[in-house]
């Protein structure tokens, strides 16, 4: 087997590929995430890599995605190039996807609960009185006489009851194997982790010698499919000791839940891309860890919140029937599990929990954004909107809720455009336009590398307020605009040319780019109408509007209500309420009630299924208007356009 | 290293020796089972064996236990002795443990409680209603449709609460990762094993294709010190289709507990230990599914009852804190463990209970034997007396119930006395006198090998009746009996003259025999005093006995009244419950009920321990007399005897 060496720049990583492998692979392994929307099956054109030394040719079937210019200066697809030399390999901006740059800090702002849970007007009382999963409790115990001879376990057991009712405790065979050496050797003074998993039953996970109660911690983690964010708590104060963020380590195997799931259930196996996913957690909880000087052994509990996929692709269950009508996942209401069971980085009783899904396509991350949200807990009607590839709605207050997914396509995360990108440096975020002018800012001040989803919710609003477009997000045929030019098929807007930017190529937005956010828009707007009508109420009955997601924080809300992509609603009724996935995970982890709320809560949530739904085609086809074919429904840009 | 090969004599057993190996271990490794009371300790002497080719030299230690003679026609220790050349050994009748002769059809015979759980006096109605561990139950699930697309999950949950109620239910996370498929592949028909653990929590313990419902097996087993016996259940009918029984094979660790208790907390470990007691049980199960063609997929739950130590060795926990003061076991609630985590024959997934034992010297077995005999359920006042190395006592009703354990030593099971050995094959069991003339009756009408417990017990009831001995149980000095004669240290009685044995030595009965034999009644029937005395009653308020242990069956319980070994109640309120241990795992097995009462009954007995009761040196003082000191608590003997 040959044996060649692999340099990728500009990080200048060496890799050494020892077998058959394509650049892809050799990027994964080198810890270079290279763009491969598709997962790998050479569909997307996305991984497109410079050969700057050695000899590597691009397949016939790579060709198509490359302009003949490009292959004459070695361009390839990395997925489909095997390497067969030594390599020099650049990979260029477009194509990276660069882990530090997505750890800024306004992806990392969570929506804080009131630091006291017990007195929040967020949380019914007592229901979410603070009652972390697992608890240590100190026992020092009577050494065993004559005259009190019970058993070891029931001399344990004896000491719980003292501090706290238990009618029933448990203990499992392997901790019992240990307990009688375990209680001599540490003198009868040990500390015990109970999982209190119910009011009734309590479960003895663990004896360590000595008092290690001053130390118990848990790791809340928001499982997103591109990112994977874990907070690392300390359980007995509920306080928030650190945050990590990391890519979920998956993209390599597909960006999207989609092509995940055709990997999964293909030729890949859940197998790699299940551990994965623990190897993206076990990799922020090491940091996390080694940050805050925390034994593994003293992380006794993880609660995480993700999709239905990324939930059953983490406890490793088969996601094969989420994709394909009728869309059946394993299960909404998951089983806990022991981190050892999962291989993750913690004590291997640490008690894993899942927040429950509602459906394929709303998942626990959704009941995590509700639980935090508090909505649940109001009279007030409210919406939770998470714009992501999926666009989950939810609609309800505290007597009942229903909810829906829809599929929005990759735009608003800065794919399926020409200069699309993700939210990371160089990304434009911010445009104005004033008649000719044209302002922008970038993520980081850096130079532009592409625009991500706000910046093209600003452009197009900017385009359609200055009536550069018109309300189908068409340029007109006779527009004298400087920044409008013609391309090879396509009509295009320039909001940074050549010279202003890091490739050199200028970065614009054609009117398919236009005219695929407008479907995207058009998709959520369609599905919370479709909500709002299944109830009988419409948009000036929403009392609030809680954006949820990573997204949420840059929005500009009056530009996504200009554009239609939210419901005309005055702006203050809009609240960003950041990961709201994460912080219903660690609600989860802080409060055992939090946990039986969540399940209520995936309980009582109607679920709508819009994909069978002729209205929701309707709506759609209604909506991929700016802002609506209804201007009626937009009196605040009615005003503003007649 | 030297290889030797060694065949072991009469069963002509070969064995190649690869490593330094004693004649004990290796007869173990051969499958022939030596005597070895003191578990190979060079204590006992009892593991004497023959040299009859190649050179193998008793060490110095040994030869206390040797006689010249016996010296010189090549007479060993085998436990003491290292193989180092080819041998063949001549393994003597006395010391061997022969396997098959156990299994007589008398020590298999169990109390049978009624057939029909649901009527029986003996239990209450409707609290042990039939309730097998675990329930099959087949499942038709609709196919999901967009109408109808709850998870997979929910599927199986609510096609099982239509056909039972269930607020809980339960499924492991290694179940559910296999759900998907299985649903699929089985086209949506599939049977659940179901655990009802609590009448509120349902487990799913596994699924499988098709309908399995008519082939759900359990295990009900013994677990004693010398012999396990196991009986296979069909858990749909509760008839038990079969029974078999074998050598503990821990005896190659030491014939009783402590001996065991020894190996395990020294030199020995837990593991080999351990593993020696499942190996055991699973050679019975093993035998058992095979002989009724049952997969052993289909086996879903075994409950065991042993004594404290035996539980603590078959669950894989440290019994080392047993045998000292303050004699504490690590647990009398022992948690249920999965056939997977103890490597038994079953299904991986089958529940493995254990009934609870009280104390460190009143196990399972006991607990069991009270659910068995039905004495908690009446108002009558009853003992059991379970007669083995340990006599284990409990006294009461269904309103109290109190129990304690004597240590009898191991005359009853035919150790400690010169002619003594187990109710095999050729051991004397019962005795008639008439002045000179001797009749005996050996098991399995073969030569006299030598005598077994109920043997001795005859022997010395009709020594006494006869006069042949006095009420201390000491030939007068100047007997004229032609069978007593006068040996090296002692006086002795034959029984069987060399002419009419397999060895060709006399079977005779010693003086220091006899005394051993009263100390041992003694220390049951002083247990017997203290436990009434405790509660205010004498010997006449015992409405009930009920004898336990394979030893109960040859029992002749008028000269057990008669040498002081049982009270002096009328014969006939003596029941012999014969191997109750099995019977209440069997009850345990069929009835949930059943192990919730066995729960209760533990919690329930007060114990006494009679290792630091003044009371007891007093009673045992006092019982040391043939029938006891106090002859009118045996009115029935006075009559005859004065």
């Amino acid at each position: 087997m040959s044996k060649h060496k692999v340099v990728f720049q500009p990080v200048g990583s060496k890799i050494q590929v020892d077998k058959e492998a394509s650049i892809l692979e050799a990027a994964a392994e080198a810890g270079i995430y290279i763009n491969s929307l598709c997962g790998g099956e050479g569909v997307c054109g996305k991984c497109r890599v410079q050969i700057t030394a050695g000899v590597a040719k691009p397949n016939t079937h790579s060709i198509r995605f490359l302009s003949r210019e490009e292959i004459n200066s070695g361009f390839v697809l990395a997925c489909q190039t095997e390497i067969k030399d030594d390599l020099e390999i650049w990979v260029p901006p477009e194509a990276r996807l660069e882990e530090e740059q997505i750890l800024t800090t306004e992806s990392m702002v969570c929506y804080e609960p009131p630091q006291d849970l017990q007195v929040s007007e967020t949380f019914d009382i007592p229901s979410l009185l603070y009652l972390p999963v697992t608890k240590k409790m100190y026992l020092s115990l009577p050494e065993p006489s004559l005259a009190d001879n019970i058993s070891d376990l029931d001399r344990v057991y004896r000491e719980i009851r003292k501090k706290i009712e238990a009618p029933y405790l448990e203990i499992s065979l392997s901790s019992l194997r240990e307990l009688a050496q375990l209680l001599r050797e540490s003198k009868w003074q040990v500390t015990a982790t109970l999982h209190p998993y119910d009011e009734h039953c309590i479960e003895i996970l663990s004896l360590e010698p000595g008092d290690t109660c001053a130390e118990n911690y848990g790791i809340a983690c928001d499982i997103g499919t591109t990112t994977i964010a874990a907070q690392l708590v300390d359980l007995r104060s509920g306080a928030t000791l650190g945050v990590e963020a990391s890519h979920n380590q998956q993209a390599k195997y597909g960006e999207d839940v989609i092509s995940r799931m055709i990997f999964a259930c293909g030729r890949g196996g859940i197998s790699p891309i299940h551990q994965a996913v623990i190897d993206s957690v076990n990799k922020l909880i090491d940091i996390l860890l080694e940050k805050h000087s925390v034994d593994p052994n003293n992380v006794t509990a993880l609660t995480a919140a993700g999709n239905t996929t990324m939930t059953h692709l983490f406890l490793g269950l088969e996601p094969c029937t989420i994709r394909l009508e009728p869309y059946i996942p394993t299960a909404n209401f998951l089983p806990a599990a022991s981190g050892g069971e999962l291989n993750l980085h913690l004590h291997s009783k640490a008690v894993i929990n899942c927040l429950p899904g509602v459906s394929s396509y709303v998942g626990g991350d959704i009941t995590a954004g509700v639980l935090a949200s508090g909505m649940s807990n109001s009279a007030q009607i409210s919406a939770l909107i998470d714009i992501g590839t999926n666009g989950e709605i939810v609609i309800g207050n505290n007597e009942w809720l229903v909810c829906c997914s829809a599929s929005a396509g990759p735009a608003f995360e800065g794919s399926g455009t020409k200069c699309g990108m993700r939210a990371t440096r160089g990304a434009i975020q911010k445009v104005h336009i004033h008649s000719d002018e044209v302002q922008y800012e970038t993520i980081g001040e850096a130079k532009a590398r592409g625009i991500c989803g706000s910046g093209l919710i600003d452009t197009i609003a900017e385009l359609f307020r200055n009536r550069i477009i018109d309300p189908n997000g068409k340029f007109p045929q006779d527009s004298s605009h400087p920044r409008v030019r013609q391309n090879e098929d396509d009509m295009e807007f320039v909001l940074a040319p050549g010279e202003e930017t890091e490739t050199g190529k200028s970065v614009v937005i054609t009117e398919s780019d236009i005219s695929n956010l407008i479907k995207s828009k058009g998709a959520i707007l369609a599905a919370i109408r479709v909500l709002m009508n299944s109830v009988g109420m419409s948009f000036e009955d929403l009392e609030r509007i809680f954006v949820a997601g990573g997204f949420g924080n840059y929005l500009d809300v009056e530009r996504a209500i200009f554009i239609g992509l939210l419901p005309d609603v005055p702006p203050e009724r809009v609240k960003f309420i950041g990961n709201s996935s994460l912080t219903g995970a660690r609600m989860g982890l802080l409060s055992r009630h939090a946990l039986d709320r969540a399940d209520t809560l995936a309980r009582q949530m109607t679920y709508f299924e819009l994909s069978v739904d002729p209205k929701f085609y309707d709506e759609f086809v209604a909506a991929l208007f700016l802002p609506h074919t209804d201007l009626d429904l937009y009196p605040s840009v009615k005003r503003v356009m007649e």
